[in-house]
């Protein structure tokens, strides 16, 4: 039977709805006995797909809107422009809500049935909290949707459609991460977070499907956006999962990336703190991962030390320099945070990390319309023709 | 040798780049001998998966951005709400550009680089206009796109960013259609409109790829909405292809819709005319689908006549309603165009057309995020709550 296990003092508990050991550090899943997941080319359906290495059984497999099986597509462009041997691109933009979160949300619901909750709930402004009023509408759960009160009304309204409990919370965000956990337990609503452990297994499907694609031959790294910490966490969880089953013959090395101007993980690497600080006020373009004290960070700066991962910081121009190319080399349109591992790309390459024998995959973790507002920052050239002198556009 | 035919006059000429034979009607492709596709199971690439029932050789399957291979859901919640034995949704909404026009554009840039254009060209504001920057970019064509003078400044910053010529025709949205297609024909810049008989083939493995998701077991009912015409034309020719080919016993009914406000087709259908009038003025929430006079309209007429297709009309108030439903009970967020077909199969149900034995299958064409204007249009409720008071919200 899979178990919980703390992640930092390696106590071990029962599968059970608990995110967090009462050391404060997350709680993963660990398997007795692992076993590889379908092909995707066997199996169409996530849930059904991904059963032997999820902790749950007798999944509803109807409760999938679809996600994962997102292309990886081979950087043409890029990989030249960058000088790398093969440079691939996972495109997790194509997802049910437009991001990489779907997956995690996916079995986080159905954690939330296996443990008969009515409720779920989540703290969040953008993709996670489209991703979890999307899947708790399929699952027919009520949710309740905390957003911070500094969100633009018409950012709100495409997560509102979904007739979740949405409330704006006025006040300091720490306060109301930790006060909607406390609501949550108090009141039975279950709160899919981003270091919940069964959301962390979903997660770790990103890994197992860029291999499947790679036919399960050998990668050298994996480059992502790091925000809490989960997300990266569960990449790195499956590549060990995977070399531990000999699916493949080593794991990459897995590359986390954030912003300048939010890098709590990236500082601490940098410096050689033991545990992660509070980074202050985010200050990027990289909304999405601008989570100043990453529940996860210690959890990630463990995987730094044992030599599986590195975690770096990018300047707000490379971030958004890489969303225009990615869009008008790669014809890829991604939200700023999901642009951030090909600037990093770029830039390990500058460094020397990555060299050209080097193969590298990306991973693009959202989707552009969700951040529309900041495509006012690029200069874009919109012209102006009068319909009978169309010619003059080919001046 | 695939050929094209003339939709209205059965001319035959040879494949090239033409669009409309000298008759005014749009040119389709023919096949000597028709072979099916592979499996998606089989193959993951839509260039490779679909060669068979593409008439171009030696494509370039590196060009293609992950189109198609889209999920179909299994409506649970609208299934019993309306009534239905079967009811599948084909949520197109997980394209690279977030609609089913990625299928048409694929394929037709395929064409453009077979017959040596350095340029491609569309006449569109929201779906079309993404779609062809976006697999222009990728393949490293210069990319020509006009739109309306009245396109909010927001929307075409989303296009803008793919980096092509991107300009606003003041004047005749009409005379602004007929000068773009002569200008791309004075100099070398392909048009890959609705009705392009590439993108009409690319448009084909919609249909294709559902018989495929249900395992080639037979189909009542296609409900799909209708603009231009091209997208219903390759849907009812990819079963009218699967029929022939003996895939499928025999091709669904193809039901088209359209919006009241701007219902040229449907309206030709009502009142049994022989040709589409202009409409007049489009007046409708789905922005997508107002095509006052479509360019394939009377070849879906011919089809409606033939018994193999039909045309209705929606009110704006069944459109959002539908909007919202399937948001709140089937967790899919969807452009107000892309939702027209649930609200159909609902007004099909009770006018005794479709009935509760039925097997029918929805395409939703376009994503949410595409128009996040409309969502001011539904009473959305975003609640505020204290941070140190949260469980008000549970009263």
């Amino acid at each position: 039977m899979p178990y919980l296990s703390c992640v930092s003092c390696s106590k071990k508990i029962e599968l059970g709805p608990q995110s967090r050991c009462e050391c404060g550090e997350p709680l993963e899943v660990h398997y007795e006995c692992l076993k590889p997941p379908a092909r995707i080319a066997e199996e169409a359906n996530f849930i059904i797909r991904n059963m032997n290495i999820f902790p749950l059984t007798k999944l509803k497999p109807e409760l999938s809107l679809g996600e994962g099986s997102t292309p990886l597509l081979s950087a043409n462009y890029l990989k030249d422009e960058i000088g790398l041997k093969e440079f691939y691109l996972k495109n997790e933009t194509v997802n049910p809500t437009w991001s990489f979160k779907d997956r995690g949300t996916s079995l986080g619901i159905q954690a939330a049935i296996k443990f008969d909750f009515q409720c779920i709930g989540t703290v969040s402004s953008g993709n996670m909290a489209a991703s979890i009023s999307a899947y708790a509408s399929k699952a027919g759960l009520a949710a309740y949707v905390f957003v911070q009160d500094n969100i633009p009304e018409e950012k709100l309204r495409s997560i509102a459609i979904y007739g979740v409990s949405l409330y704006r919370g006025v006040g300091d965000y720490s306060e109301l991460y930790n006060n909607a956990l406390t609501l949550g337990e108090e009141h039975n609503i279950f709160f899919v977070s981003s270091d919940n452990p069964f959301r962390v297994e979903g997660q770790k499907t990103i890994a197992y499907e860029i291999f499947d694609q790679l036919n399960y031959e050998s990668l050298d790294f994996i480059i992502m956006p790091v925000s809490s910490g989960g997300n990266m966490a569960a990449v790195i969880k499956a590549c060990e999962e995977m070399e531990a089953m000999c699916l493949i013959k080593r794991a990459p090395i897995v590359i986390g990336v954030q912003a300048a101007g939010c890098s709590p993980i990236a500082t601490a690497v940098a410096i050689g703190k033991n545990k992660i600080e509070h980074f202050g006020q985010p200050n990027t373009v990289a909304f999405a991962i601008s989570n100043p004290y990453p529940p996860s960070g210690n959890r990630v700066l463990n995987k730094v030390k044992e030599g599986r991962a590195s975690v770096v910081s990018i300047s707000e121009k490379e971030i958004l320099t890489a969303q225009l190319e990615l869009a008008r080399k790669e014809g890829l349109f991604v939200q700023p945070a999901g642009a951030i591992s090909v600037a990093a790309a770029r830039r390990l390459m500058s460094t020397g990390i990555l060299k050209p024998e080097h193969k590298v995959a990306a991973i693009l973790t959202g989707g552009g319309l969700k951040d529309t507002n900041i495509l006012t920052t690029h200069s874009l050239e919109i012209g102006t023709v009068p319909v009978n002198k169309l010619e003059l556009v080919l001046r």
